[in-house]
């Protein structure tokens, strides 16, 4: 585990700077704007005008609307196709609820390990392959630097499920449109129902997709997850979303919607009302705006440390497009390089194999950190790996 | 469905005052203190000390702590045995995905209906007797005034999970502690999980138990549910928790509380930072005694409803430790007896029939309201009822 790797570490070397490169997470005060929209709702909730109770499931119906005409400008998705929530991790379930325990599933290889968990609690995945990790029933697109990071398609086993995040978590990669346009015919082929995970959508900066639906054909067959977390360093506030297009139908002709309403419903009360008031501000012209400057901050992290990688003649993937870097050790183990960056330079990273197979070469690291950690960083690693 | 019958209600009496006494939602303002703290809290977001990404997943430990040490004051509940979550009707959801299909379930009839709609969700429940509409594998266990709204246990089927609430929603019933002795023998004897709910314990006054771990042995087989939805009016800012004590374990032996932390973990990623802290302003001297005359307010407005419904001479159960009140209308139609109440007194309520087959004869009153509604609802049904 890393964290207890962290803990010995930091036992061994009380006086360390140790430099967390490891968990995804935001470290960027909130804009002024958002937060004051936020404690102004919470002041108001003391008073008789301001008060108010349980909120629609789904959301409130003023942040559907600005999600549906913001993040999906011109991609004709409607406000009641969008789904409100606390964030794509409890989505992910919720979706997983709906699907069952007979749904096969395929994930990209490495893989955010969310949905393969999912699928073991839910009861999708069969036995465990005890040396290699995989289960039995789980189908692997592996992706790599061999094929753009993108699965190849034709030897791919149809399932019911697929699960494809981009910017990917944890290579970094974005996927082409021509790549997307791939995947949609083959979930139309297949009838299959892509999951989407576009949480790193606007650290896109070179013209990709940013949505699913920027592909024609994909509201008949794809669900998008998102999430407020890493567009505005929500990831303590909790807000996310899911949309689900009226046109996707299961084989029998039922509309995926209206099931998924039925889960909504049953298995969530909506997100607190303090945070919608929170997504809604980033979503104003001045709140949106700021967010952004603050994913510029993090996409300049992304920047230093990509540059820092190829100095020394490493292989570092993502980090345009996303805030990963997915950097490879041909030949090594990715716990052994976790474990000697660590015990030489006090930079925490992820050891690649926690996300699947195809990880044993590789670590990932993350842009998100103040600028002061993530320049003292390059420099150490420059002089460690150089 | 009820929401289409008060649209259509409203289109007809567009002058109408209605009253609902319908959903059980909380109307009084939050507490000075409890808006503060969360609009502090928000605000800080803002700035480079205040700043804070992901939490823990089960919660912040301080709000552990103030749960066990408050909640459960004397009961020894241990922090790490505490999970914060959104609310019960999510933590219901996950404690399903954690029993998964197989797992056969119990239910109070009447019952809240998400404990059916979600084992429906999970596949535990078998097909519907359509004209029932209750479910082949879900055992009902009936509660009215012929058994002191406690099921009569030796006629009671063996199940996995035994859903128990108290006091109840919807009959308003607070279990006596011989009645939960005896449920907590039955569970042990049966090898059985009660998940028990104790959203609205906090109305309870006349000294029964709050807490179903009062009851020596309940830590072998009990889970707690619970929620500052209905202690603090948190309906939309979203807070509740899930107690799993150390001591419940499978019949293999394993511990229960090391698969929900799994779940949790997984399936969610903590409740809202700010959400939290507006839990701990709660659970604070000064919060505590503002949130208990918040709940004195609705237990003043449900004696008032008690009295109007007595007055008129009909029989009313609940009331006295619950925010809700189960009329008796003997022989009728609930549904008959709902539609009459809003034509005559534009009042809306809820089929009992909605709740499960024993509810036919029964509407709920909710006491959640402003106290110049409920004195004129009051003033509406004793005219109309007398």
């Amino acid at each position: 585990m890393i964290w207890t790797r962290e803990i010995e570490h930091k036992n061994k070397y009380p006086n360390a700077n140790v430099i967390s490169l490891g968990i995804g997470d935001t470290t960027e005060p909130l804009p002024d704007v958002v937060a004051l929209s936020m404690a102004n709702y919470a002041r108001k909730l003391s008073t008789p005008k301001g008060y108010r109770g349980y909120g629609a499931e789904q959301g409130c119906k003023a942040l559907r609307k600005a999600i549906a005409e913001t993040v999906y400008k011109d991609i004709g998705i409607k406000d009641s196709e969008v789904f409100v929530s606390d964030g794509a991790q409890g989505d992910i379930c919720r979706l997983q609820l709906l699907f069952g325990s007979n749904m096969s599933v395929a994930v990209q290889d490495p893989t955010f390990p969310a949905y393969v968990d999912s699928s073991v609690i839910i009861g999708q995945t069969g036995d465990v392959n005890r040396e290699s990790g995989s289960y039995q029933k789980i189908e692997y697109m592996a992706c790599g630097p061999h094929n753009s990071f993108f699965p190849d398609l034709s030897k791919t086993g149809r399932t019911d499920i697929i699960f494809f995040c981009s910017p990917n978590n944890p290579t970094g990669h974005a996927a082409s449109f021509e790549q997307l346009e791939q995947l949609v015919q083959f979930a139309q082929e297949n009838g299959s129902i892509i999951v989407y995970d576009s949480a790193y959508a606007v650290y896109i900066k070179d013209g990709r997709p940013r949505s699913i639906y920027e592909v024609p054909g994909a509201r008949k067959v794809a669900i998008e997850v998102s999430s407020f977390s890493k567009i505005a360093g929500f990831t303590g506030v909790r807000l996310g979303w899911t949309v689900v297009p009226e046109e996707l139908l299961y084989s029998n002709g039922f509309p995926v919607i209206k099931d998924y309403n039925r889960v909504v419903c049953t298995c969530f009360n909506g997100a607190s009302r303090i945070s919608q008031a929170g997504g809604l501000a980033c979503l104003s012209s001045e709140g949106f705006k700021a967010v952004l400057s603050l994913v510029d901050y993090y996409k300049e992290n992304a920047e230093i440390l990509l540059e820092t990688f190829k100095s020394v003649g490493l292989r570092a993937y993502g980090g345009e497009n996303a805030p990963y870097l997915w950097v490879h050790f041909p030949g090594s183990n990715s716990w052994d390089v976790f474990n000697e960056i660590l015990e030489k330079t006090h930079i925490i990273t992820v050891p690649g194999s926690g996300f699947g197979p195809a990880g044993k070469e590789f670590i990932r690291v993350t842009a998100f950190g103040h600028r002061e950690n993530i320049l003292e960083a390059s420099k150490r690693l420059r002089s460690f790996l150089s």
